[in-house]
């Protein structure tokens, strides 16, 4: 935890209260003590300092000073097929981390239909993760996910608008193009399940503008996928 | 399982038995039936195909055809202090898949000197990673690893020699320089432990030719930092 994270709705003025795992984590990691100055934020607000004006082992009291804007957030929307429930935790706290603030969940031929009835997928489950986070990249916008569980519907109807404008592209072994680096505008990376997309969702997502490109020629894992193509797409963010 | 490794002790001519997890793989999860042609490679040698000549509850049989060289190593050593044991296991399987073949884990004054006694560096086990990670990547070329448990005679006395001719970069928050994309080079690349490396370490690393670079204004962990930045530096690898 390199940032704590509160919400509006936590704000006594400009003071706030925490006695749930923040506090655990001051008292047991940070081993922090009165009078200390600790990173804060302000969940999809700016961030700061705040001072430890009382600790007990059933309460931590800080007086927040929030002036600085949080990090840019990475101009790219992420298409992801969904991964399998013990993956999506670590997955969704990766991308949290790396500042992508929209994600879109899709569904594929190889995403296992059961895979949608994860209770990793309810909405408090999923920013449970995405807070984790932000409090380790230091980050306090709340990255917006969507879950898509039809892949026609969505190709056809939804992601035209989506795609206006963007730089589209599908992180696909065996293009034969390579990732663009450092790119200036605004992009839109659809990445495919275990196995790949099949060639009928390739063809649909090459009809709605995206190119494929590939990342060396190794078959990586998609929590290791992600920020690989990141790495190479933009830097600074 | 994208590729199913075999070492040479194991080969009798052109053929080889199976009869351990990759069994258990070949039937659960890949559900392969006699004649079936699998992606098979020879660690630290070629790689190619495989025909399920036999496959019953207790073994399979496979005839080689390994006519083509894995994919070229990523020109890169990656020291690393060495991370907490319950993610060194995931590190290991993406170090070796991202095709990094040289990894020197140090240490440094935010390693727990606990750390160094943990079961999962046991070469055997280091060993298992990385075979892990080959698979999932369809490379053959085993990554070398070394410990380094003391910081200040790895870097002045053997720290030199690894860095002569090659980019040395320290991957730094807080650095003003972003890091490079597209390296030609070779180069060697230092990632500290959570926490970053005190100043001590880091003014050691860079009398030693380090310069440090940041990958974003967050803070990543390891697992994603490696890949982060691995994107940047290189491609085709």
């Amino acid at each position: 935890m390199n940032l704590i994270l509160v919400s509006a709705e936590e704000l006594q003025g400009n003071r706030v209260q925490l006695s749930d795992r923040r506090l655990q984590h001051l008292r047991e990691v940070h081993r922090a003590a009165e009078g200390e100055l600790l990173r804060v934020g302000l969940i999809d607000g700016p961030m700061g300092s705040g001072t430890l004006t009382r600790l007990t082992p059933a309460l931590a009291e800080l007086e927040l000073d929030l002036d600085q804007p949080p990090p840019p957030p990475l101009p790219l929307t992420l298409l992801l097929a969904l991964p399998r429930p013990k993956m999506l935790k670590r997955i969704l706290q990766g991308i949290s981390a790396l500042g992508i603030k929209r994600l879109i969940l899709i569904n594929s031929y190889r995403v296992e239909k059961s895979y949608w009835q994860s209770p990793w997928l309810r909405p408090e489950a999923i920013r449970e993760q995405l807070i984790l986070g932000l409090e380790q990249a230091r980050d306090t916008r709340l990255p917006e996910v969507v879950l898509e569980k039809r892949f026609k519907p969505f190709v056809e109807d939804r992601l035209p608008a989506l795609a206006a404008g963007k730089r589209c592209l599908l992180a696909h072994p065996g293009s034969h193009q390579g990732a663009p680096h450092r790119l200036q505008e605004e992009s839109l990376l659809a990445i495919g399940p275990e196995g790949g997309f099949i060639p009928y969702e390739v063809e649909k997502l090459e009809q709605a503008g995206f190119s494929g490109v590939h990342i060396g020629p190794r078959i990586q894992r998609v929590e290791n996928a992600i920020p690989l193509i990141v790495g190479k797409l933009y830097d600074n963010f």
